[in-house]
């Protein structure tokens, strides 16, 4: 979470535009630490990250190695990830592990995560023992579950408490407690959890009240272990803020916030919409080097593709060398095709990634797409042979295109939602290589149907 | 938000499979009321409304007529918008009027939207003079504003107040507080925001605290007008579980739940990866007539691209009579070119989305990407140029195509940058027609490069 208290609001925070970025960048060649660490003080955490991130990235960690310890751990938890992982690559051992202690487990967890094995052992060993333990659990979960996201600072009272007696316990408690958190959990004393109290609930009941007449049945169920798309599938679906994490045998370890969630969602979407333009992964800071390394490999597979395409065209070089209208018109048999093929394919991503696709939808969505691929095939191949008559005046070049259209359609229609339910099925992502198959595929339907017709028909 | 509360815990839940869904369509057909509602009281509201939507559209219209008055108001709203309009319309007034009465204000507001203007009209007659006015003031905001999701119940408390009596008033406002709220505002007698009192902060606070103490200043800038995709951003960016909206004269008028946040950062994202594949919406629930609607209209656009691509190959119809080679190629060109577009495109406008590109950023991005174009260009270059001169050993042949591939990639990379950064700029979304300007333009560059370098190098 975020700790807004820390920036001081009594000044006017500056305004992060490109003068502000530029005398940073001055203040760095400067090593005029003082003006650099009292800017970025008077900006919020999130700002002041955002201002970091737009220098470029060598200034950047110049800029982290001349702020050092003055660096704040709330700036640092709010950079983005390659830009934190450089900063605490950069920054002094001292100055990290006091980032540690002043963060919750869940971004502590994310800083350890930024070091290499060695530096990590040798950091957690001046950790004291029970945060050092928390923060050794944590890492033992797998990145993207629960585990990893959850923090390990929560409130967790008895079942027989009264109201009173839980405020008074957190006004004792005080500076213990983590700092923002919505709910608290009612354990038994084996420490599962039995239910959970609002705290505009808490806030409203009388004194006396006991917790078991407040408290409200555990919407969410997740463990430690459970990946973090379907943790965040159950935030958006209760419309949860809060929620508590168990491990195998049901007891309370950590809970998770859903700021944490907004993160994961967009990340998951990010990675669906890259996944189906085949691009590995992309980031604002990328280098040439690194977009180059996300995209050729995708490429590669492509050019192997297009080969392919290219040796079914050759299989009707006769035919292509009597009619050279084909070749002319061939690229929109296979260009419409392809439309309608990344249409019902982006269609189907989206609806598995918003699970509107399990069970007898998924035979109705198999259905509507067909049809739909039937539907728009007609219109479109109409279309097509119209316009091919209008150029060509060859009543049966203009039959053959519209009946290789029409079969386009329905085979992109068709490869649009089985592919992507197919790969789901058998575990893989289904953005991901969906859109390489059945862009390949339509395209080997487009020109077959509509050069062997041809040759068929024509020659 | 919604009311876990409402539904029976103490019975175990029904688990909602293709059997469950099989009975409720029996029930229905039995006009079984008394089983449906009671089966639908025992699962959680987020997923009574997910096995409604199970039903084939024409039962589920016909459950919503069974159960009438026993339809629970937060079963209703959980339900997806085209299942909730559908079935606010088959619900009889008296029930949709009860449903407003229960509901919060923004959620009231959405059931209000799905009415005509007649219906809303003659149901706002009947609600309380306060509540309507209140209804009333939502609706004048445009849709997918802040105003529209904003709900108007909220705790307010003057500068002056200490803990003890913020918790005092709490317990006396009791059920006429909103259901779940995360914070409190700290307000002048103007109702200007000064701050914001997080509630675990009021939680461990000792009674006497003045507010002013443990309030901390407000982080999100939210007036009624603002569009929702700025509102989601300032939730992302300072991780906010709950913020005030203010009207145009600073004054606190309602607050949004991050939960509807969550709900907006979806459907944009929906939005961008739909719009990028040239669909326009899509739902689980569509039919094939809503499918094609959503799909032709792109379609019909790419129709006319396709045959301008084809006009440009048609200008070298000799040189393709002559060399029936380049027919066979010239698609691969066009594939990988494509590819290398619409790859660029995923990353800018996933870039723009996340608002990476803002001021030197953009001019980097632009540079990196046409860099990008450059190498991918030189290796695919030499990659197609190999594998054309093996398959048809013609040194100047294999020439042609690596220069075209080259000269393809590089305006592919300009393209896929340029084209969204410039539509942004124009107030445009960048998602929508991006990619058939890109990709059309790309095709044309491959075709015309490719055979204009035959027809001059190789005739």
């Amino acid at each position: 979470m975020s700790e807004p208290e820390d920036h001081t609001p009594e000044e006017e925070s500056p305004k992060i535009d490109a003068v502000l970025i530029a005398d940073m960048a001055d203040a760095v060649d400067e090593a005029d630490r003082r003006w650099l660490s009292r800017t970025l003080l008077r900006l919020h955490p999130a700002d002041a990250s955002d201002a970091l991130e737009q220098l470029d990235r060598e200034v950047f960690c110049r800029a982290v190695g001349l702020l050092g310890g003055e660096l704040a751990a709330n700036i640092l938890i709010e950079l983005r990830d390659e830009y934190r992982r450089d900063a605490v690559r950069n920054l002094p051992g001292e100055v990290v592990r006091s980032a540690l202690d002043a963060l919750d487990s869940d971004d502590a967890t994310a800083i350890l995560e930024d070091l290499d094995e060695e530096r990590r052992t040798a950091l957690l060993k001046d950790v004291a023992p029970r945060e050092r333990a928390q923060l050794e659990q944590g890492l033992a979960y797998d990145e993207e579950t629960a585990g990893r996201l959850m923090q390990r600072e929560f409130v967790a009272v008895p079942e027989f408490w009264t109201v009173g007696e839980t405020i008074d316990h957190a006004r004792e408690e005080g500076e213990r407690l983590p700092e923002q958190f919505y709910e608290i959990y009612v354990v038994d004393p084996g420490m599962h959890p039995k239910g959970a109290v609002v705290l505009s609930m808490l806030l409203r009941a009388s004194r006396d009240t006991a917790l078991t007449d407040i408290m409200v049945p555990l919407e969410s169920d997740i463990v430690g272990d459970m990946d973090q798309e379907d943790v965040a599938y159950q935030f958006q679906k209760y419309s949860l803020a809060q929620a508590p994490v168990k491990d195998g045998d049901g007891r309370l370890i950590g809970i998770i916030t859903v700021d944490d969630m907004v993160d994961v969602i967009q990340d998951e979407n990010t990675e669906d919409l890259l996944a189906l333009s085949n691009v590995r992964s992309a980031d604002g800071s990328d280098t040439v080097i690194e977009a180059v390394r996300a995209r050729a490999p995708w490429l590669a597979v492509n050019l192997a593709t297009a080969f392919a395409v290219a040796a079914v065209i050759s299989l009707f070089e006769g035919t292509l060398d009597a009619i050279v209208q084909l070749a002319i018109l061939m690229p929109v048999v296979a260009a419409l095709g392809g439309n309608a093929g990344s249409q019902g394919l982006a269609v189907s991503v989206r609806g598995l990634a918003e699970r509107e696709l399990e069970g007898s939808a998924a035979r109705r969505a198999v259905l509507r797409e067909t049809l739909t691929g039937l539907v728009n095939g007609f219109i479109f191949a109409l279309g097509v042979g119209a316009i091919a008559f209008v150029w060509f005046r060859d009543g049966m070049l203009s039959l053959v295109i519209a009946i290789a259209m029409l079969a386009t359609f329905l085979w992109a229609g068709l490869s649009g939602i089985l592919v992507p339910l197919g790969l789901k099925r058998m575990g893989a992502d289904p953005a991901v290589a969906s859109s390489v198959f059945v862009l390949t595929l339509t395209d080997v339907i487009a020109f077959f149907s509509f050069l062997g017709l041809a040759t068929l028909v024509l020659i």
